[in-house]
């Protein structure tokens, strides 16, 4: 029996006239899609149709909410109170999960971005502000995270279904986090150096899923060398299952 | 038995560090609560606060969508594809129902906001674009507009629930539109006057809601004549029923 | 003696992380910059970015102050008090205008941005709120705008310099307002038909500036095709003389 | 002949609907004004207005810039890179220039707000990045800051004016920074609280100018008595002397 894992992608980061990312080519090559709620990127009409064209391909919807944040892409950190974090991770998961619904899709997973995924993996707080969004909005939803990340705890505190991630084209740091992208060489744009780490990742256990960065210049092809090098290694593709 | 009628205020209508409204006074004295939704006003804190409040005294909950625009608080009319429109309308009801469920409760009607109500009164495709959103989302939802108006047929196209509604505290033009806001006059403060205007709205059948703005001084003392003066002609406070 | 033809191109319209127009490759092949100024797009690092780049080509720095509508590009009409427009243009230039000084140059001229342009074009109360606010923070600006229109008369009144533009990319309604960008035809993209109109453009007469869009794909080869037609007929490349 | 002191309020705050503050009343007595550049707070009527009614009264014009954060008021440490901050504050400060320049009157003074105000006062990197864009725009402006602060530093390395600032309605913590608003009692509403603060500030000699928070609800009171207070022990009002 194949062994399963899950490739996500970053998705819906374009906002009006501003173009980010190619998605409609890699929704052929993903099996979760993480998409963008308005704060850091992503304009309605474009989650709308990010939405449409995920879950005309069965690939899994998950909302990718942020830090208030635009002119940052939500890459900044911000000293935010936990009662306001809870309520704009809630607020950006809503309306999420609605557009999927007037889609005929569900809502799968939740996946904090950029500055928010990072901070929540090591400040206790923050993570339970964001859990505590997420359960209260739909205790079913999966969480995903870095592996042993103050986030995966909260979540499965919370009693929520935690996924750990993996990242193909980035580089890490010894203590797990992920090397900042002012570092040169931080962010992988080899497809073959890059199928390498998702096969090292894949077999290591910690991770369920692989992300593959949407808005790096050769992700196509990126994901495509992952797809093949996983797949010959007996892997098979599909979202983490939600409880 | 007793004629139903409905008190509605618009509420939730801080941002951030700026208030606006006695949302926790009015709640006492309304039956629905229409809800800012992020996009004139209202921080997910401050929506996530507001719905709570009228959860806790069964106030009906309603989406308050508007054009994006917290610069002008939704009053100023914009020029926006139908399609930008529809799904702007989406994301707001989306992110309404949302934080409404995470509070126990459900989103029971959509009433739009400022220009964007106004210009839906008489632009066919806006408003159909408007009805659109509230189908996709839930056809189940009350549709909230002015007696007659393009938004009431489109609604009623779309098969949703359509409740047509009077301004206690606002002067009418002959053509039964709101007279805008910079002629001196537009808007009442005195009480009584309100609540006699409040009266023949009610006994003109062609109502079902009456709005009480929460942003004019004395919105409250002007709630309380209304109610007042209603239920001393026999009126019972109730929402409209959804399909 | 030369004839004198200026080309002017709309640029510094990244925003964050979302990249628009290869602004340093036109910046060799104008003589004008109308620089975002943060109201449709531009943040402050690439309009500072944007001006240095310009002054070192002494290419000449003019603000191009929008709608506040980043979701829309500027590009969607807004029903604006003349007092909000008025002090809304004003802070653009006085932010672009200040960031030229802090880069060792001068702001040379005004030209509005998208549907601000156009509806300034036709709106006489908005067209002389737009000139008020040029006139207020500096009298000796040029102010740029559709020939006959009602910007350049308001200009005028205000006492400016105005100069009449042409579009050698964009197609023409009879009445000389542009086309829609949602008819198809209205950019054109090739550019010897650019370079045919702008030779056209330059010998009626009408205007002093020609305008090369930095956001269509083949900018750059426009502007080549357009600067050797207008070079071969005999025009010498230069910024309108402000007064 | 008397000691010079400058009483400083925060100004223009108001954003759109939203209402902070009575300006009037505060300009009438205070020497100096920080007038809010669009980041945190201030819409472009705002900040015309606001200036206007500075110059009318002959009251030192500041620019008061701000982390870009309008959702939380610009109280949010948020981590940008010094270049964009270096250029956000430019941005501001240009815009607040040009507006005074417009209404006849000059800028005088900067001084960050809130959460930037506070970084800047520890982190060195980011106070040379303000220091830069104040000496980038204008040499001869006044910088304000807490005494002994690293802006303060950055300030004096820039060869800026530099001018120590004490806070009459807020405690200090034992090292000299500003206690938190969330702790209780940070905020004082006691005039005569206020007023005796003021006076051992004034003659600590650490302190050129003293702030006068303008959105506590007695903001008016507490100056008064601030005023008399400082009066009556001889001193005079006036900002600070630019280079």
């Amino acid at each position: 029996m194949a062994k399963m894992i899950d490739l996500n992608c970053d998705m819906g980061e374009s906002y009006g006239a501003w173009r980010m990312g190619d998605d409609t080519e890699l929704l052929d090559l993903v099996s979760s899609a993480n998409i963008a709620c308005g704060f850091h990127a992503g304009d309605p009409s474009t989650i709308d149709a990010t939405v449409a064209a995920a879950a005309k391909r069965n690939v899994a919807i998950g909302a990718h909410p942020s830090y208030p944040d635009l002119a940052g892409f939500g890459r900044r950190s911000m000293e935010i109170s936990t009662r306001d974090i809870e309520t704009a991770v809630l607020y950006q998961i809503a309306a999420l999960a609605g557009i999927a619904k007037a889609n005929g899709a569900a809502l799968h997973h939740v996946k904090p971005h950029g500055a928010l995924y990072n901070d929540a993996a090591k400040d206790a707080p923050l993570a339970q502000a964001i859990a505590r969004a997420v359960a209260r909005f739909d205790p079913h939803l999966v969480l995903v995270g870095l592996p042993n990340s103050a986030l995966i705890a909260a979540g499965n505190a919370e009693g929520l279904t935690t996924v750990g991630e993996g990242f193909c084209d980035r580089a890490y740091e010894p203590d797990g986090s992920l090397q900042s992208r002012s570092k040169p060489g931080a962010v992988f744009d080899d497809p073959a150096r890059a199928a390498e780490q998702a096969l090292a990742l894949a077999r290591s256990d910690r991770v369920r899923t692989i992300c593959i960065h949407g808005d790096t210049p050769n992700a196509a092809a990126i994901a495509r060398a992952v797809r093949t090098a996983l797949r010959d290694a007996g892997y098979a593709f599909a979202p983490p299952e939600a409880s």
